[in-house]
Formats: C-alpha cells, structure tokens, sequence
C-alpha cells in the first residue's frame, strides 16, 4: 500500500508535470493540512526541479514569522479567513522566490469550530509574481481526516489551473 | 480508509502526546520526506498546542534560505550529509523558537544514488536548545515510498525519544 492516496499523488503529479513543462517553480504554505501537499508534490519523482520549498505554519506566530502574515490580520479577522489565506500564499512566494505558491487555513476539527466558522471551513489561495491573489472558499464534509483530505485535493486542483492560466497570461505578454 | 498509514499517525500521536505533557514545543525540518513528517503530527486533533511549524526545504536554496545551512556545508559535503542534517535541524529550532526539532535529508529515489551514496541514504538530526545535535544515519531499503516511509518512522522515533531524554535532563538540572 502506498503511504499517500493514489488520487492525490495522481493530481500531485499533474502538478509537477505541467511546473515543469512550464519552466515554472512552485512553493506551498499550509497550516490545517500540515504538509500533507507538499509530501503529494514531493511524492513525484524529479520533483526537486520545480518544488522548491513548504511552510507548514501551524501556529499563528510560525505565520507571522516566516510568512510576514500581519499580526493585526490574524487578529481582526481570525487565522482562518481569506484575508490570511492570500497573505499566507504571497508570503509563501516572497519568502520562496518561487514563480506561483498555494496556501490553506481552515478548521479541520474536531474542535475549534463555531457558527460563523463551522469545522470543515478552508481558504485556499493562489499566488504568483505580479498578479492578484486567487481565494477560494469552501466548507468540506466529515471528520478531520476527510477535511484535510479535501483541501488537498482542492489545493492541487487550484495550483493545476493556476498553472495554466499563468502560461496563458506569459504567451499572451510575449505576443501583444 | 485513513489519508496517512495509522502505523505512522499513532506514532505521532504518542510524540504530541509527550510533547504537551512536557511542556515542549516541536519542530521539522524535512527534504526527502517533504512534508511527511509535519502531515503525521498534525493529523493529531490538539497538536497545534505543541507543534509550531515545519520547513520542507526541498531544494538547496531553501535550505540555505529558510534555515540557514550553510552554503560551504552543502557544496563541501553535499546536502545529504550527517553536517546538512544536522544544520538543519539547529536551524529548525533557531528560526521556529521551538524547543526540539527533527531533520531529515536523504536519497528516496529513484535517481540520484551514487556508490557512496546510495538511493536510500537517509540523515536525521535530532536538535534542542542548548544541546549539541544528534546525528543518525540509515540506508533504507526498497521504492522512493518505502525510503519516505521509513525514514518519517525513524524519524518520530527519534523525537519521542529525545522529548524523555530532554524531560530527564531538566529533571536533573532541577535536581542539582
């Protein structure tokens, strides 16, 4: 039996392939899922050409020290919320120098849950040199295994587009 | 079925569990296992009491960046080395502020091995404040997954039994 899930290592290697066909490098920084997307990406043969690096920056201080995540942010608004999760995506690619970088903050339970944020709440967000953050808001179903078990998937799937549509903007730039 | 292999989150939860119950705060630093590591221990409802944060420096410049291993240390003895794994891991705990970290550096394969240093070569550190280093050395056998696998094992072993020996050191430090 594989250590990680077949469909994540399957959407993990679609990732790496596309960075790579790309020239792209790429960066991670998760605080629910723990490092379970980056052990995906690093579960790919050769990804060391395109992976460079992961935060896993579970504690709120770990996201303000090595992400540059406004202490005022995580206060205001809480360590999950959408203005946290970009933070955590553009400091991941400042701190990375890595072209694009996904994060995710969210509750996976079983506690830590609330009516405003109920336990299943994740913020992904996509980053990358130049552009606007991308945030994506779901609320995933199940215990705290399946919680963390659906923000990868979603973390791979938003890295996967992600990747191509920065392609597109770059052919679009070189031929305008 | 679980995202993790159980064998390795029971493991886990048995070094959150003497973490917390010391007092302790721990980090990571890993390269081979990418993340592997960080993904057990936070599979553990509650960890985020005593885990503060891993860095998965997958390639050189993150190690030099995010750690500070230095260049020398890598370009002299290559980043799989017992000096890498170790600076690593005092670089784990210097940029955390954690008490105890792990490292790992190692060869998964399935590139990459040479006669000296084989696919399956695999450096853990064990590092603490105020203590010099522990540096172990392992040759795992099988697939790129199997050498992850083990060495994440290896790994949590290595910290739940640093966590007793840290907790008997200050017992004694008290005592005398």
């Amino acid at each position: 039996m594989n250590t990680l899930p077949t469909d994540l290592t399957t959407l993990a290697e679609a990732v790496i392939k596309r960075a790579a066909s790309f020239g792209f490098t790429i960066a991670t920084a998760e605080s629910c899922t723990g490092g379970l997307i980056s052990s995906c990406l690093t579960s790919v043969p050769g990804a060391s050409e395109t992976f460079q690096c992961g935060f896993v920056t579970y504690s709120n201080e770990a996201k303000t020290r090595l992400l540059g995540v406004p202490v005022d942010a995580i206060t205001d608004f809480g360590a999950v919320s959408d203005i946290v999760a970009s933070a955590m995506a553009e400091g991941a690619v400042a701190h990375s120098g890595a072209d694009l970088a996904v994060s995710v903050t969210g509750i996976a339970g079983p506690g830590g849950g609330s009516t405003d944020k109920p336990v299943g709440l994740v913020y992904l967000s996509l980053a990358q040199t130049g552009e606007d953050a991308v945030i994506k808001r779901y609320v995933f179903a199940g215990n705290r295994d399946d919680v963390r078990r659906s923000a990868v998937g979603a973390a791979l799937e938003l890295m996967h587009s992600g990747l191509e549509e920065r392609r597109q903007s770059a052919e679009e730039e070189n031929g305008s």
